[in-house]
């Protein structure tokens, strides 16, 4: 399938750039005095091309590559790879390079989305041990009405590292009520940083191991992360999601929480914790329901029976979608104008308030237009962090913004 | 299809350093003591992979992935990813990435093109705002006689600035003669940069904005520019072109010519203006006519009937071409030996004659043999830009350079 | 086909790095303070898609792109392109990017190979003028008991230089003894560099035309190479190989045994000469034998008829595999602790044995896993290219090392 998104960014008028740090500073020092605003424009978000098939009746594989990427495309990357062994029943064996499932945003495919991206605390907690691409070796099973999987990862492919990462993610769900026209969904699932990826060799007093938090506004045509915890020399890294979701009809509403915590190595500041959440509805306007997927766990789009076709007054499914979602990176850190204290991070504080409208003309084509309302508070943490020189923002100095993001989506699938 | 190009260049021994710049200077001045001659090699041109189809009987789709590339392969990009909505009948609405029309050279496929690359002129012009990859919004309608299309159209695939450029290509094509063995061709085409990419984000006095017009000697086994109008901070850039072809059974004849004018952003100097033009003729020596494509308005290569078989004594096609072409990039340039006078752009004036024999022993496998005459007639600028140091030529000595090239691309089509 | 390989390598803790030189310079001076210990983890070795057909009866071609890479995975690259023609009966030509004959370890494919990787001596001499990729105009030759082949050869696909490499490679091959579960292979192969690659322009004395010999330690989930001759500046390079094989039912033994030689450029300097050679033995557990294949003059896999089936007691094939081999890239390097003759050349002496265990489940999914013991002898030539200031080891210090590595491969074929 392949994706092309376009999107146009609104800011207020930037200030003066010594005074206006609430405007100025986006990412980290190097980009400060160039990355004024957003850049307008147009992105291939992925096109995969690949194969699946089965081989020997007990054997089951997969290899596809991605083309496309964030803010401009790249030279493609291998998305899955991996070979199953389906000889036992419900359960099956998984090595390779793939998606390990962390929660119930993580396993909604690309088709299955609401909107063309993910909540940015699911996205972020996918992305810390699990995520397209990732070496794993996963024990997957599922009935009618639950799933369980636990899988064992190290890096992403093309990830480059001393000694890689090594993590574990595992999740349950189950329905606990089930009609013929509703239902509700429970989950629980967790993501273990057992030991982060080494920074270097294995020299006296251990190399650094670190783990950083960020993550976009919910948006890839541009590449800018509003929300960073820096790097955090760390033991363990720990990840406990909540997820709880329901349909009636062609009403669906869908919420997940995640607690993240952070154990520092060799160092006597306090770990840090941080927390995300979202919120999100779909609304079929034309009647469809939204479709449950029982191996994975999650939803999957509406239903097309007749395709577009304006000569005989078809329209296919139209759908509205509304997302409300927090990603909280900010751990202690202090009033406004104030110098952080010692171990807090200043990480930032994400609310994004999505507006969405769907047309799937048929089972294979769509398009989606989104609005979106970015809030970020974020005190800076003083240094150089947010520029240097005249640029340079005093400890506690609101490096946060506030952007409009209209996105539209074209999207195939053959 | 695949095609591997192998060339061997051709050029006087050097005269030294310090006093040769006819010879040692090709590019800018960090190449200025290493691109001393041409490197002779082969090069994979084009590797491409992809499917295309029809989706749910109004939807056509193509995704296209390019390896190869010039001077070296690369990692291998985006060439066509689009979707089509065809259920208007003759005009058909196509967004995503590929190459809009913008004239005749540039809409005759890989198969069809006479020599192994276009006229120069002719990929200058489609590479401003058409080209492969191009992120694009068309309408295409053409009927048996005639084509109209035009496009809204962004950056190429991978193309990194800030805020994307904004173009239009529109182009006519009408038959006004056609019989069963001989028709004339006349087309009008333009191409218009309503808003150069955007070098820096939008702080006064406004980022730069450069419009760069640059061209290989229609060859790309080396990947040296001998013409060059280096950067122009522009508002605007806009092209017209004329087209003229005709067939009379196994001869064809085809010519166009380009005229470009750069619109200077902020600035009191005179806005350039620059042009190009060719003249092509192909023979089929085994008498196969070349044919005429309604839906691109161009010509594609002989049909082969019986193919290769030395048993047999068939033969396949064997053609013979011959092109004429002039890139002209300079603006006002002044006489040899004298400093450019203000707003005067020393870009160089390029003439190309190719003569080429092509062997198509069926209708997938192709060899071309090419021998190209290259002169170059620039100027230098002065200062520092052929060289630095005891290689810096002074104000008005000639940098252009000849140079002889013969090419064999072995070619196949799957 | 994808392979993912996971290695974990086991060493003495490191001495001090000031005067531990054993274990402290893998590379060169600029990794010497990184790469104290190998990185432990897992790679996507290979994935390769592509298609090869037939076009018009007498036209071969094939188009294979290879994902995935040495140490972390990288873009992708052109693995084979060609086009042959094969009208001749049982010779054949072909043009393109492929791997030409170079050796009876270079000719046995993936699938076939005993161990994950080739014999480092047989990876070393087809990286010279062949291995994938290599653009090559080639004449392939063979009947049921000999095979023939010679191919002019140029760079390797995406592989950058001034003026490209010209070679030739060679190899012929006969089975002398042949019975229905017997056979005796013998071969020689050679390759020649008749003009390396230059590094620039052909500006007097000339540019530079370096050889470099070196080669990884069997393994591929790390990046170093222990053994290393460095730039050779060269007017030519000659290797000569010899191949004996054998096979009696579910037993195989392969050797090779190669000379080569590097003629230095414009020096006064001696030209020196290296080695290296394997045996390496097959036993097929369960019985099945390998395959002999005349056409690439090598062994393949054993043939799979009952695929793995716990319900039925069928367990596929199982194969032990044992390998022991050297690779000298030492030249006049003197005794320890003595600074090096003019000329000599201290690229080290590498001895690794591999013993290992296959298991083909089916015909296309196999795990081997394998444990190497690696002992590297290699003297310092002194000055810095082992680490500068206090990491600098003195000239005949030894900076050789010993690591035992175990991997196991996960693969499939589709």
């Amino acid at each position: 399938g392949v994706q092309l998104d376009a999107s146009r960014f609104s800011q207020d008028a930037p200030g003066p750039l010594a005074a206006d740090f609430r405007r100025g500073s986006v990412g980290d020092a190097a980009e400060a005095d160039r990355a004024r605003d957003f850049a307008d424009g147009a992105n291939f978000r992925r096109a995969r091309v690949g194969m699946e098939g089965r081989l020997f009746s007990d054997w089951d594989y997969a290899f596809l590559y991605e083309f496309g990427g964030t803010g401009t495309e790249g030279g493609g990357v291998i998305n899955a790879a991996w070979l199953q062994y389906s000889g036992f029943g419900r359960t099956k064996i998984r090595v390779g390079a793939f998606a390990p499932p962390t929660g119930m945003d993580d396993q909604t495919s690309v088709w299955g989305a609401l909107f063309p991206e993910r909540s940015a605390v699911g996205e972020m907690v996918r992305g810390i041990a699990g995520a397209d691409g990732r070496s794993s070796l996963a024990v997957l099973s599922n009935g009618d009405r639950w799933t369980l999987s636990a899988a064992l990862t190290g890096n992403v492919v093309g990830q480059q590292s001393f000694d890689e990462q090594v993590g574990l993610v595992a999740r349950a769900s189950i329905l606990p009520v089930k009609g013929s026209d509703y239902l509700v969904h429970l989950g629980v699932n967790t993501t273990q940083v057992l030991e982060p990826a080494a920074g270097g060799p294995d020299v006296a007093p251990g190399a650094t191991r670190n783990v950083r938090l960020r993550e976009r506004p919910e948006n890839r045509v541009e590449t800018v992360r509003l929300v960073d915890t820096g790097n955090i020399d760390a033991k363990r890294a720990s990840v406990w999601g909540l997820e709880a979701a329901g349909q009636f009809k062609a009403f669906t509403v869908q919420s997940e929480y995640f607690d993240i915590g952070v154990d520092r190595r060799a160092s006597p500041l306090p770990s840090p914790d941080f927390s995300g959440w979202y919120v999100q509805g779909a609304w079929t306007l034309t009647g469809q329901p939204r479709r449950y997927v029982a191996a994975s766990g999650s939803f999957d789009a509406p239903r097309i029976d007749r395709p577009f076709d304006f000569r005989k007054g078809d329209w296919g499914a139209w759908e509205l979608g509304l997302r409300v979602s927090e990603l909280d990176l900010n751990f202690a850190e202090g009033g406004a104008g104030t110098a952080p204290r010692t171990g807090a991070i200043r990480g930032g504080d994400q609310k994004i308030t999505t507006l969405g409208l769907n047309w799937y003309p048929n089972a294979a084509v769509r398009f989606s237009a989104t609005y979106q309302d970015v809030q970020v508070d974020r005190l800076s943490a003083g240094g150089a962090a947010f520029g240097a020189g005249a640029l340079t923002p005093p400890a506690g100095a609101q490096v946060g913004q506030d952007v409009q993001i209209w996105t539209l989506r074209s999207q195939y699938a053959f």
